[in-house]
């Protein structure tokens, strides 16, 4: 049991505050013998680095990722891979004034509830700059899936607005600074995130992911199915407050004839007419795509002020200064893509260990 | 690691198929010197209960649960107690003919995937027999908490159709058959789902479980959040396809600011202006009742055929004839409400473990 | 993390107490497709059960198993295995005496000072009745690890009097109540023990377990070396005080040029001139048998009177009445070997997960 | 469950190879509020570190730690703290002609059967350098432990040459570089272990260590009993292959009047009146002193010749050149100390969740 490592057989165990000298994480379990170098990790973080637009905090980080261990002449060896990303750009000046504050919405008051002391500069601990770890040991999870398993992420709705499914094209995706999969929607989000931004408010998003070309059995009742775990490992993310999987809420309103995906034989194959199941029956992969949907909050840290309490038990308004995303939906993507792979990962690793 | 075990110091494995001779749960980790015995697990039970109405399947089991270990003149030891139902009413002749059948929606097919062998005799393992332990463990759980940590669970919305929250009454979720806090939405309801019985069809649902009295200071970041675990405690309930806390999806579609729970001092205590957030920030409970709901597909049992395969590769349709119920949603009300015990209850032990 | 469970992919809780119900166990993650009844488990039982020579306690218990879940037609389905043994002779009546003493030797005294309660009916969970599910469990492994792994063990040691090797017969551990290997040392045993036996006294033992046959790879560096995990399991096991592998404490008084196994290559395979290292280098199998001592002390339950305390606070002196070894070692050979196929069963899916 | 890393509440991974650019841990579930810097570690680094004294290898390394996280304004936060040690003398060219070879006593074989693949540089993960991050993490278990608990170690036998019992004296340990506490058995050892070095040859060593001041109730039953967890964390430190509790392997000869620590009450406090137990019964802590001793085969790295093959299969002749400790028993004492630290601070973390 450890509180800051996921998975089980290909295990992750992050490290690292915001403001601290470095974050990093250490991988456990990798099979040998895989081709690995830097070069296969770092263009996952630069994908969520921030600072590529206006729509993302303005905190520069080269993110450059360096592999300390479990790499050998370019291969793993099986032993544990550790990782580790050197913060530069931590300017604790721009959080001196929430030392004692406890902002609306942020970790910084059930923190100190739990442990009476906290690392308040840009949020320590409990800050997203987290999940560029994440985002990292996805990487590695993606290299032990290989080429023919393609995980994929994408913003599916931005405040209240939805992308049209009718236009979705996969290479949009990564044309606009959004991960939005419909151009016109694109469009639309541009002018109100701007809006969001200039008048100091934030707003929330939807985020769908789809992992393409998994084998079927991934997955083991009864606690650990795998949506169960996508679901840990999803709502495990910053600010995500829902996940569903395949029809998700949604099937609460159908009938049962309407929610079964049929079957049929087609070339001596098993065909599925629909995904309403999102790739998961009984918490074990079909061999459908698996479809993950959650839904992160609107960014708590806003220039709109808020009432809110400090340390010593007083009331206080609290405006947030500091270099944050007017979203942070948008870079949950990759992590969202991330989580995926990595219990993807964990759960190939399980199953061949019983299923040989 | 283990596939059939949830929680980690409170830690519960659960055994046992639809059709076997008998279910059981081993509880590990429970404190020492709390009073326990039957009496104190057998009410949950008798809730989740199938039979008890026309609306749930007419197997007619006691579910009497024995204590077989543990207990030592009415009190808990802190060694593992194993309880144990044994099945009286599994009629095997009900399900032959789905032996070599892959029933739509249901875990047929992805078991025999994974494991290329199943118990096909009442959905074995995959059955929601399964959850009679969880709600059982759950009760243990409850001793562990206490009475002053109160957890309810509450039907929200069956099919399309939702309570309207000015006529919630938690008393009146003792007087319907489905657990609808909303006496008005109770008697739509009863026309529904009758409905749907009769024409052989089904209806999914929504469940909403909220704990008031949590300590605050419970979950602990970053891959062991409240929030996260919760979400696989719901998610792994059989037909679950959805979990939200709080605000859940509707968060993605408000502001910032809106979104923002204000605090402020009353007494000399914080209070909250609101509870967005579902009583956990950052992962970690708040002292706010903490606040989950889940969405339950329609039940995949239904008497209309549907087209599917069968283990010789043939297109076949399948009409599932077995006792069933036309909405799961109405016996995961006390599932949901156990399994927010479970991981109360685990984490009340892993907090106090690190801040004693 | 569980108290009561031991491995991790084959992994195994056990419950009961000496005198409840039932004792049990649940043994999860064993792969689907493998013939099992419990006439595989019963007859390693039997080896074990207790009243077969006047050497062992007189205490008549069948030791029927019985498999409740996780076997479908005879075939294992990948799915929690549980299995349960009645208690028919716990006569309680023989402790009454002991409920508010703590034995010497005994874990009455640290369970008081642990849980400030205990089952004292027989040592409750301390018993070694709960040895015949580990057992249970080997015999499960035994299945898993196949014909080609085989699995046995031989009291080397009573008291002072060690076996000669040169004599060591296989064959002749099944001919003597001592499972001991040497004809003529079982020839010593039965005098001395005899001996302790009316003298109201206790000799302790060593014994060795072999696995020969089980695959190179088992292990995996650093936390979960092979040898590490054999030490765990053996000296888990009720009155052990030492576990040595290969060679041993008598590796300490060796040069590193005597101590070191010669390696040459015969017939295209590489070959070991010796086997000090009892199987294992850097924590990882090398395909040598696996050699494993342990040594067991005394049996604590002796009719000579000895000093204590009890609950009140007194001085007393305790004398033990009950049925009881008068070398608990015996009975501990089928369970070290059970320990032995458990660790190695657990350790072959480890492996195949990581190493495919 | 991780490969590598041990404990579950207070729970340490390590990372790293010998040539590695660096070596590393992450300890997860350390509490808060404990004030921590890297002068609480480094003292325990120094007194593992080698090449002070001519009878270690003359690698030099400063093993000079760093905290990368975790800790804030001088005090432990609660979170992950990482710690880092830079490899700064790792001569690749002294291993270059082993790449290809298995040395006898190695890991290499094993690593090559199981991974298909190692960093033979140093030994790579294999290398006892590892154990640099176990003194670290065992310094910080000190911190948990407090003043109160004291955990000590010290070279008991070397080669066949025992200390004398009567002689011990623990300020002795510290003013020779055998960590021996006898003044006139570390006269004799200078003589011995120069004789092994120049006749490029290796003896082994056997070590105790003792915890004085910790808790009763310590250990969980049945599979987390304090002695097994013990056991497999000497066991799994390099070279290790034997580990007893108390009187050990001893008391295998010893009748039950004699090994049973008799009770008696003195001054309203329970005594005993021997420390057979080791300071454990049933798995769980007494009060007593712990005792734990441990035997450490002869250095495998020595100058003799001894028949090996290589990864062609070609049988060869290994000499190891490279800079080795001609008893690597020595500067096991450090890392059984810290070994026994990190195993009491897990226990009394899993106690106190459990036993509030």
């Amino acid at each position: 049991m450890s509180h800051n490592s996921f998975g089980h057989l290909f295990r992750v165990t992050t490290w690292g505050e915001s403001h601290g000298p470095s974050i990093g994480c250490v991988i456990d379990g990798c099979p040998p013998r895989l081709a690995l170098a830097e070069r296969d990790i770092q263009p996952w973080l630069d994908r969520r680095r921030p600072g590529q637009s206006r729509f993302t905090t303005q905190r520069r980080e080269a993110d450059e990722v360096r592999i300390l261990s479990g790499v050998f002449e370019g291969m793993t060896t099986g032993t544990p891979i550790s990782l580790l990303i050197e913060n530069t750009d931590q300017r604790s000046r721009d959080y001196g004034d929430i030392a004692a504050q406890f902002r609306p919405g942020h970790a910084d008051y059930s923190y100190e509830l739990k442990y009476g002391i906290r690392d308040w500069r840009g949020g320590g601990r409990s800050s997203a700059r987290e999940t560029a770890m994440r985002v990292a040991a996805g990487a590695v999870a993606r290299v032990i899936l290989g080429p023919s398993v393609r995980v994929r992420g994408a913003l599916v709705q931005l405040g209240d607005d939805r992308v049209e499914r009718g236009n979705w094209d996969w290479g949009e995706v990564e044309r606009n600074p959004f991960f939005c999969p419909d151009v016109r929607a694109a469009a639309r989000w541009e002018v109100k995130l701007d809006a969001a931004r200039k008048a100091g408010s934030s707003v929330g998003a939807v985020i769908e992911v789809v992992a393409e070309g998994a084998p079927p059995g991934l997955g083991a009742p009864i606690y650990a199915k795998l949506d169960a775990d996508l679901a840990a490992a999803m709502m495990g993310i910053n600010a995500v407050k829902g996940v569903e999987i395949g029809e998700g809420f949604a099937a609460a309103a159908l009938r049962g004839e309407d929610n079964a995906d049929e079957m049929h034989m087609q070339d001596g194959l098993v065909r599925f007419g629909s995904n309403h199941a999102g790739g998961i029956l009984g918490g074990i992969s079909t061999g459908q795509p698996i479809v993950v949907r959650f839904a992160v909050k609107p960014t708590s840290s806003i220039l709109t002020p808020r009432a809110s309490v400090d340390r010593g038990g007083h009331d206080i308004e609290v405006v947030t200064k500091g270099r944050h995303d007017p979203c942070v939906g948008l870079r949950a993507v990759p992590v969202g893509e991330a989580m995926m792979a990595c219990v993807l990962a964990d759960h190939l690793l399980r199953h061949r260990a019983q299923n040989p």
